[in-house]
């Protein structure tokens, strides 16, 4: 066997590039977060992982609320800025225009193409981190960016991190159609009546 | 504004995709996971969604222990066909090849790039999904695979899904550098003494 153990601190996985909006004493902040999932189907919520040294954690603790912007790879250098300096000593409350849905304390970046607000239901305190567990209360995007009312990956051109190279990664080509390059695996093993 | 709300319950985000591998009433079962994401930095935690309704929850409520493992493109159908048909009706333990780490009852694919094997210590039950917290108790890979120790996302090769469009996605081109590219505005930012 070629299986060698790597470090258990690798990040291992490419994770989308996203930034997250919050409020800060008041004040409009954003970081650069990467390490988030959808945690519930029905009604939709979206978790994310916020180390407790940052501005960010205090910031969604007292409100409650905040908002995931996806950027586009046009948006890198900006995006990756906001990871760079913290809110606690640098004001990025004018790095973009922004909007606002439902949510008070949920800035949404207006150049972005997908942007989503959440209200948290639950935090679970982990050792370094926070997981918050937010339930989506709007999404938003743009015409241009949706292909028959949904968002079009190759239009909306987000990124991806990949650690500990720290790189960012554009989207490449369509390998496979979901739900459905495997039906041929699936029809033969209907054939041979679960000898797979 | 040009922003306009979309349906709450679209994914939005491209996710990388991974196969799960738990002990269902003692036999090997695979399952597609899109949903993880690391939640906690030290010690390591990866947090996977699973549908209650799914065989592989079941697994993981009885064993407490799961793995995550990383296809790579030219496994496209293979791991389609896992989240095509249930534990519950197919028996999926001879699809792959598997191998052990330290715990019992979280299979690795031989055949998959980056293999992890992870044990519950927290269970957040939502509506219609759990997040299970794991902690990451080994990452496997092989020397092909890393460059200077660590996974190189070029020679591992995984793939994304975008739902609801439903396709997968390799990789494209690398786009920038991490906590590097902004740089040039935090610079800047210094010398406007924090007038950006």
């Amino acid at each position: 066997m070629n299986k060698i153990a790597i470090d258990k601190s690798l990040f291992c996985l490419p994770w989308t590039q996203t930034i997250l909006g919050t409020h800060l004493d008041g004040k409009v902040n954003f970081m650069a977060l990467d390490w988030l999932t959808r945690v519930n189907f029905n009604p939709p919520m979206l978790g994310i992982c916020v180390n407790k040294q940052h501005a960010s954690h205090a910031a969604i603790l007292t409100t409650k609320e905040y908002s995931v912007n996806v950027p586009t790879v046009e948006m890198v250098e900006v995006t990756d800025f906001t990871g760079l300096v913290s809110g606690k000593r640098v004001d990025k409350s004018k790095l973009f225009e922004v909007f606002y849905g439902e949510l008070e304390a949920a800035p949404m970046i207006m150049q972005c193409p997908i942007t989503m607000e959440c209200k948290v239901v639950e935090v679970v305190s982990l050792p370094t981190n926070s997981f918050f567990i937010g339930e989506i209360v709007g999404i938003f995007s743009e015409e241009k960016f949706l292909t028959e009312g949904k968002p079009d990956v190759k239009k909306v051109n987000p990124f991806l991190l990949t650690m500990p190279d720290n790189r960012y990664w554009s989207i490449g080509e369509c390998v496979g159609k979901a739900w459905n390059a495997g039906s041929g695996l699936r029809d033969q093993q209907k054939q041979n009546q679960g000898q797979l």
